[in-house]
């Protein structure tokens, strides 16, 4: 093996579980010959950042830097690299490389590669055994199989939450066959459920939004939705019973998961796509009686994620950021952990200069 | 509504919750014109029937004549049948009526009735608005419509629990599409679970019974499983780690549902069709990585039930019985208990006389 040839790289990095996160350095290798280099402009703050960042799951190697909604330019492209010039804007989601040979891979839906896909960030890179670093950084080098391509008319710091957030709902969407002349409920109205709310809209459902409280109504009318149930009210709630399609579940906090199922029609399915901490208790009487379906979904493959880009440029569907600069992560996280966010933070990279 | 004619009908009822069934007497009506009255030679022992005669479900109404496994032949038909003729053998199953107006009704899924089925005992009758009384009884009315038809080179006694322990694990096989070239795996080996060994072997597949001992495992290779695989061996189970097209889990027990979705496949299925009084306790990772789905499944339609019969008859296929005297019920309850029957008990009717 050659060295390399790497170049100094300022990151936002969290060294420890229990530190913020702050400036460090990082080298970031020259592509090699189907890989580019892409220099970051902005990318959005996902929950799992923090999760990550904090060692909430237990699996967090330092320093780590996280990040996987990332957009950019492309500035280095290897020798072999064929979708991709110098000054293209690009784009990475939660995956930068995967096996490429097993069912999932072949099947594209590298998300579930059976010798596991590697992650944006703090998975082992396939080629290198290191631990990869991902998007509050300068730039970023990756498989350009794995780099999407940003439909030209999109808001490129709205855009950015699409790569994560974005095709984790829309995925599910499209695989339950969401469409015209169905009742589609979303619970949670934050980065997830808001980007739920405006595919299903796009898709021509009837949309409901599950909310604790009246206030989230008019923004939730504002995004698309049709309908907002107050979901701690049981008799709205009874009103409902057996008259929705599908339902999408982004709450990765506790929650009454029957209550939902009970407001599925017969053999419909509420997938989840938030994870809260603790088991589910699901009844199983409300699965048995109209044998309902209790489904999960994990964001999406490559080829689909680039479908859902370019159904984004066709139907102007971006996500409803704000912007912070990188030294406000520490701030953004915490605000994150009340929720006080409409609806993603996306770092405009142009700090890190 | 002009007076019925009645007939006087022992049976073995149940008139509290905390006594022992008991030898009773009811009347029953002649058939109307599109009823036919079935005497009832031997009638399968459900886990319900214990449930239901103990009001365990909380909404037991006495006398309560259990037992909804019904095989007999046709003593007197109305006017208008056209199904049946006096002496034809017939068999009644969970269902003796529904409002044959609603969605499921006209699809043939008259156990998912808007309206409420008409259970076989401990419902409201449509008609007169009585307590339905079950088959623990000389004889019994019902619509020729909820009426089916036993295959000739059956054993009666030993097709009497296809009516509720078969159709529970035929139809969510068929819906689920087991077949050959599949690997299927069946949790619990009882009335329902060695039923569901035969259908799956039937339907050819690769059937796997999950065991907590290696106790039952002749028993489960005689009955048609080509594996038992002890649950409580992780590393067995390991072993067998996203693997499965299909499980069917049969067990009203509480037990640890994730250990068995963690050996799905990408996209497979569990369906429940036992109900644990406690709701189960689903991780979500189990359901999100690798997008499984968690179901659940209610007996069958009378359609699907007689496609069942028929099945069972052309590739002869009953249930393992042990057959007993009326008058044992309360000591089988007891046994039913300690799950120890092979593997469904089923009354003689003829003591009953």
């Amino acid at each position: 093996m050659t060295a390399e040839t790497t170049m100094k790289t300022k990151v936002y990095a969290a060294l420890s579980a229990d530190k913020p996160l702050q400036l460090f350095e990082i080298e970031r290798r020259a592509p090699r010959e189907t890989e580019v280099m892409i220099e970051i402009l902005y990318c959005g703050v996902c929950h799992s950042d923090l999760h990550q960042a904090r060692n909430e799951w237990h699996n967090t190697k330092y320093p780590c830097v996280p990040g996987h909604e990332i957009v950019g330019k492309v500035v280095q492209a290897g020798a072999q690299v064929k979708k991709f010039k110098i000054g293209d804007v690009a784009a990475i989601g939660c995956m930068v490389d995967s096996c490429g040979q097993c069912d999932a891979c072949k099947e594209n839906l590298e998300q579930h590669c059976k010798k596991t896909a590697t992650f944006t960030y703090n998975s082992k890179d396939r080629k290198t055994g290191e631990n990869t670093l991902g998007g509050y950084s300068q730039r970023i080098v990756a498989e350009e199989s794995f780099v999407l391509r940003v439909p030209e008319n999109l808001d490129l710091a709205a855009a950015a939450p699409l790569l994560c957030a974005g095709i984790t709902t829309y995925s599910p969407l499209k695989r339950f066959k969401v469409g015209k002349g169905q009742k589609v409920g979303v619970i949670g109205l934050g980065g997830l459920g808001h980007m739920a709310v405006k595919f299903a809209k796009a898709f021509g459902a009837h949309v409901v939004v599950f909310s604790r409280s009246h206030s989230k109504e008019p923004d939730a009318k504002r995004l698309g939705a049709d309908e907002v149930i107050i979901s701690t009210d049981k008799a709205e709630m009874q009103k409902h019973a057996g008259s929705f399609d599908f339902i999408l579940d982004t709450v990765a906090a506790d929650h009454d998961i029957n209550a939902y199922m009970e407001i599925l029609k017969r053999e419909a399915s509420l997938c989840l796509v938030g994870a809260p901490e603790n088991p589910l208790a699901v009844e199983a009487f409300s699965l048995i009686f109209q044998r309902r379906n209790l489904a999960g979904s994990l964001i999406g493959g490559i080829q689909e994620t680039q479908e859902m880009l370019d159904f984004c440029g066709k139907n102007k569907i971006t996500s409803d950021i704000e912007l912070i600069k990188i030294d406000e992560i520490n701030q953004a996280y915490e605000r994150l952990l009340k929720s006080d966010v409409k609806y993603r933070f996306v770092i405009d990279m142009q700090h890190l200069k």
